[in-house]
């Protein structure tokens, strides 16, 4: 047959996998590449971090997604460099060819150049990253139950989260439910209601800020047990505490960074111009201005609409795939490009139970109306029919037992560590 | 409150829980250590390590089983000394004092010196080595699927199970079924159903020797495309092949070792006599014979019963470790002990959908109806009602679909660098 042309996806998150989708039954060859064989729904990762949910809840083998798409292979292995001069890409540093590029690497946390943020904090950014936290958090509350030093088991029992956007705040709620309910009967010879200590740290003065005006949120919060702190910037990190701007340090060994984002770092291969954040400018059409085959979406675009910068959310990511999808086409065809519009479906976030915040269409709601409207929402997003069984068996679960089902210190590594592995094999192991 | 006798428990598998529940509102004070948060229901590993189970499905907390316990508490950490001629145990080097003591730590993997086992051979005796099993079939595969020289993929894409037992033989038929159904439909470029070979050597002449009689289990596995050899013997492995006592060695790069358990190393420190499998020959009341305060339960004892030795099953762990309990009761309140003796409820194995062999009572069950028998015991004992719901919902789905729902390459790592990085904290982490 002839040769079609060769898009080549990068990352199978909402940006990649929508696009994706669009490409199917297309006359194209479709590659797409990402480091794990599976799609990740990271509007639920705070709850596998809160251990709500099990990992394998949020994220569907990749090539279960795309059983049905003849004209797509997927390939698992990491993005090491970007060279649109060449129109190559490299997996794991084999060079791979294209027609058409599509950039959907997703972001990474960016730490401001807060001095020991980096090294100290956790961050929620992936599967990995969230058993990470999980099994942090209650190997800490385990080891904080046998700690004899009052003072030594304060801190361990101080949770700060740095970020009062969606992540920070929805985590902040989960774990203080988490700790304040199925713990606090979990361990009845420590006084977690009275010794443990959930901390939300923002340096602005709204929370939420573009889902929730007013301070509905943060009264929420305080209601569930979190000490929000507003107005209050975070000056260092260290081990044992974070250091403020103004006033006392805050002594905890555990550090949750949750303010901010930047682009994947493979993306300064390329060799073009990037914002400070590695995110790219792209045109309208979400082609690069130096190379007009290769297109970005999601978290990897610095996009203006309206004079003001897109918040890069998952619907971003999806209506940007698309586009650049069918702006592919359009290459292919010699038709006129589309401009990248985003499409507003609203903005919600959780709250803990029975709350949540929304803005859709500018109109605010907040409360249980608000919070069953996110529940819809995301069961309905949620891929994969059996997930969505699975995970509204755990909410309900959750909702009526007050219950975290999976508080199971499980072990995980980095996937580069992983990787390594793989290649050694199994000659590095020992019996455990 | 006058002092109470100290119970120590050490392991929360089968012996040690049963053990504990059987002293619930007794005069005593119980610790309980597990290495683990959780209790691991090992009858269904295979199917963790097959994607057919989420891990968390047969995990559960300890501190969630035992919270009506209020005589009861746990410590999460390695038991890294046996003293009874002290009278302590140490956790994490801890030394910790008791009046009597429950040794239940069960059984690793015995490679019987067979040269190269050790080193590269997979295990399945935990959640982790698992995890680590169903990752490195899933990633082999994957990169079998991009592997250019056809010599090389042939021996990526054949796995070697060695030992013919209840482990050996339910996951080359769940094995089998991953590869020869859904993974086949995944890999629509890689032809598995010709490349892709199961193998399961047994140096035996019986497959499920004890549970089944006569050739039906091999039969049934070959008919699901199981390459069983029979009275072969493994005379070493390699990295890429396993070398038999005779003929051609076969070329495999994955090699799961299920042919022998031992008992948990720590178990020598105990400093009384062991059989060469690291067991204990306990009196029949279950007690050491030097150190009457100390009992050994399940997988660590070698137990003589109608001239025959015990096979060490979780029954076999369940009584064993409740005859411990009611004889330190007994001890306690200067009773006579009462002498173990196993019951026999029968034994089982799945030999993939639908098919099953069961020895009850002597009697022997193959086929539909002893897969129905199976299927119900197992959801019997699965401890936790939700757990219960979830691995059914599992069941179903793989049932009806002939899917195999966890297909995820999740990362792990061994549970001693995870209690290293527990220690040093997030310092060593570095962004991914």
């Amino acid at each position: 047959m002839a040769e079609k042309p060769k898009v080549v996806i990068l990352g199978a998150g909402f940006g990649g996998l929508w696009a994706a989708r669009k490409l199917a039954n297309r006359p194209v060859d479709i590659l797409l590449v990402d480091k794990n064989n599976y799609h990740t729904f990271l509007p639920l990762l705070y709850q596998v971090a809160a251990a709500e949910l099990e990992p394998e809840r949020i994220a569907q083998p990749v090539r279960y997604l795309i059983r049905d798409q003849a004209n797509l292979n997927f390939r698992m292995g990491a993005v090491t460099a970007i060279t649109p001069a060449e129109k190559t890409i490299a997996v794991d540093g084999e060079p791979i060819g294209y027609d058409y590029l599509i950039v959907a690497l997703g972001s990474t946390t960016a730490f401001f150049g807060v001095p020991g943020a980096e090294e100290h904090c956790f961050t929620l950014k992936s599967i990995d990253e969230g058993i990470e936290m999980r099994n942090h958090i209650l190997r800490t509350i385990e080891a904080a139950s046998n700690e004899p030093d009052p003072a030594k088991q304060a801190e361990m029992l101080t949770f700060v989260i740095v970020g009062g956007g969606a992540t920070g705040v929805e985590y902040a709620g989960a774990l203080a439910e988490l700790i304040y309910q199925p713990l606090e009967k979990d361990y009845p010879r420590v006084n977690l209601k009275k010794l443990a200590r959930v901390i939300l740290i923002e340096a602005g003065s709204q929370l939420l800020s573009g889902i929730d005006e007013g301070n509905y949120t943060a009264e929420r919060l305080k209601k569930i047990g979190v000490d929000v702190r507003l107005n209050t910037k975070v000056a260092s990190v260290e081990a044992d505490r974070v250091n403020l701007a103004e006033g006392e340090p805050v002594l905890a060994d555990t550090v949750l960074w949750a303010a901010g984002i930047q682009g994947q770092p493979v993306v300064k291969s390329a060799g073009v111009e990037l914002t400070r954040g590695s995110q790219f400018e792209v045109l309208e059409t979400l082609q690069s201005e130096d190379y007009p085959e290769m297109f970005v979406v999601g978290d990897l675009i610095r996009f203006m609409q309206d004079g003001e910068p897109l918040i890069n959310t998952a619907q971003v990511a999806m209506q940007s795939g698309e586009v650049a999808a069918e702006n592919i086409m359009a290459l292919i065809n010699q038709k006129p490009l589309e401009n990248f519009r985003y499409y507003d479906k609203g903005m919600m976030a959780t709250i803990g139970r029975n709350a949540a915040v929304a803005n859709i269409g500018g109109r605010h709601f907040t409360g249980f109306f608000a919070w069953l409207i996110w529940l819809f929402i995301h069961l309905f997003f949620l891929i994969g029919f059996r997930n969505r069984i699975g995970v509204l068996t755990n909410w309900a679960w959750n909702y009526l037992f007050y219950e975290r089902v999976v508080r199971l210190v499980m072990p995980l590594d980095s996937s580069k560590r992983e990787s390594e592995r793989a290649t050694e094999k199994k000659s590095a192991r020992q019996p455990a």
